[in-house]
């Protein structure tokens, strides 16, 4: 095992506090003692104690002389609980390994700087793009004090979202709305339109059936007071900044935008959106009047919105490819 | 190296024919003795000869005892060239691998007989799949007698081929671009409609510098007799079908439509696409005026064209899906 390898188990380890974290970051710990895993650990908001605390638990005297991997770098500060760069070197380790520094502007370097200053071996920056995409919502929602936006799509290949006659239950695959499920899990709320509600009457809840901190909070922009008052849901009248700032309020941390196609066009003109994921069937519809990115459309190419860092996947038959809103990332 | 190395091998070279060998299949030989090529050779129209001939050719004397590989079983009939099997059963070659069996009905199965009952150790049905991709034209233009249907799209992630105000150079990379002369290299005729022909003025030429053997035929189709009569065109009048037909009398093997989204979604439906190739953009355009597939759409989700046997790669920042269409391959 590489340190490498170590660094990617202390981010599987991060990811299984997805649901269970926010709004805080995710974050994993595992300490290794002569090649073999002394303690693990990984961050949940009601288990209060960070991943290396409870990693060193775990491993109680066999971390002394330990190397620990973290997905993230050890806090410096008192929050809820005491330092965990503190703990460390109160246990005695070796060695530390993070994969990024903290984006929290209260750790930012310093845990690692309080590391070294007590003699251990510190590195950083290991498998960094992987530990900032586990990352990306906890990173943008502290950094820039929005919820990280996230823009599913379930369309065909020629990007239409339903028939001419509306029809649209279901472009996808079974995997891909299993998939969708995930996206849920991953969020804080999921928003959508008045339009797709009234059409549609989506549930749109988290069926993953894996536990979460927070009910996952269903928010439907109604503009122009079209929907009432439906039960479960939170109705909003702003325009989508004023939404991401009273989520943020909220300490959402993460939103999953599922709506028609001017809504989309809108939300991703308006900046709240930082990645796409887009459900791709196999299938033909063609047609002018269901795209799946509506709005009046851009006038030059210049205009055109740009997408970075783009890879594709398979759900069943389906493509799915994940997008970044360039300049957002 | 295995069989399926040397088959490999065989189809690579098979390959080296596009643009020389239609309407004849694209077929490559390897003569292996000792673990060593002792020839190897591919078709093209003008040189006459199979590439089994020029294989053994090259393999002279080495060619006994040999075990030759083939993308396409040897020919057994008397065409432009005496048949194949009998040359390499005169030469004494051990064994014959081949990866398919020729569609032609006129071979079939006849060529690997005529060697077995020679007593050579004959196998097929290596890379069959990768085999038949290969000649994917020539297998539709012998069995359906029609010309194989490549439609090129060039769009953003949204399915768009120009912003609304009919902005479109250039929506994909210079990657994209170039290869997308290297699928005009592959055809023997593009067809485009009268909209872009008098919108984009396209010249639609094989700018690859690779030679082909004959003038790449370009097609503009004009049903209301818009266009008059551009020199270096051929003006067609009748509908997909027709022209389907007419490519067909002319031995035309494969065509390129690069065309507006109505004319796509005609050719689709009319059943003259066979294999769509996408350049798709890391760009959202919005808006509902262009669509790659326009037309009038379909009403019910049973009615979308489906796709099968898809695969992604890119050219530069660019996506390039190809899918076929189902019920085609």
């Amino acid at each position: 095992m590489t340190d490498a390898d170590w660094i990617r188990r202390a981010i599987d380890l991060a990811r299984q506090g997805a649901g269970l974290a926010s709004p805080g970051a995710l974050a994993g710990a595992v300490i290794v003692n002569n090649g073999r895993v002394a303690g693990e650990g990984f961050y949940t908001y009601d288990g209060v104690h960070h991943a290396e605390i409870l990693a060193l638990h775990e491993a109680g005297p066999a971390a002394r002389g330990s190397t620990v991997y973290t997905s993230l770098e050890p806090c410096a500060h008192t929050g809820r609980t005491p330092p965990c760069a503190q703990a460390l070197i109160d246990a005695g380790v070796a060695r530390v390994v993070s994969a990024i520094q903290d984006p929290n502007p209260l750790v930012d370097g310093r845990g690692l700087t309080m590391l070294k200053q007590a003699g251990i071996d510190v590195q950083c920056g290991i498998l960094q793009d992987e530990a900032r995409r586990a990352n990306e919502a906890f990173i943008t929602y502290i950094t820039r004090k929005r919820p990280f936006g996230v823009l599913k799509l379930a369309m065909t290949f020629d990007g239409k979202i339903a028939t001419r006659l509306g029809e649209s239950q279901w472009i996808t695959s079974e995997e891909s709305r299993r998939a969708g499920h995930h996206l849920r899990h991953e969020v804080d709320a999921v928003v959508t339109g008045s339009g797709t509600f009234l059409k549609d009457k989506p549930q749109m809840t988290d069926r993953t059936g894996r536990p979460r901190r927070r009910e996952l909070l269903r928010v439907v922009l109604d503009r122009r007071g079209r929907v009432g008052r439906p039960p479960g849901w939170l109705v909003f009248r702003g325009s989508l900044e004023e939404l991401a700032a009273e989520l943020y309020g909220r300490e959402i941390q993460s939103i999953l935008l599922e709506c028609g196609p001017d809504l989309a066009f809108n939300a991703i003109r308006s900046g709240v959106v930082d990645k796409i994921v887009a459900f791709v069937a196999p299938k033909l519809l063609g047609g002018r009047e269901t795209p799946a990115i509506g709005g009046p459309g851009a006038e030059r190419l210049s205009e055109a919105v740009r997408l970075s860092d783009w890879t594709a996947a398979t759900a069943g038959p389906d493509l799915v490819i994940t997008a970044y809103v360039h300049g957002h990332h």
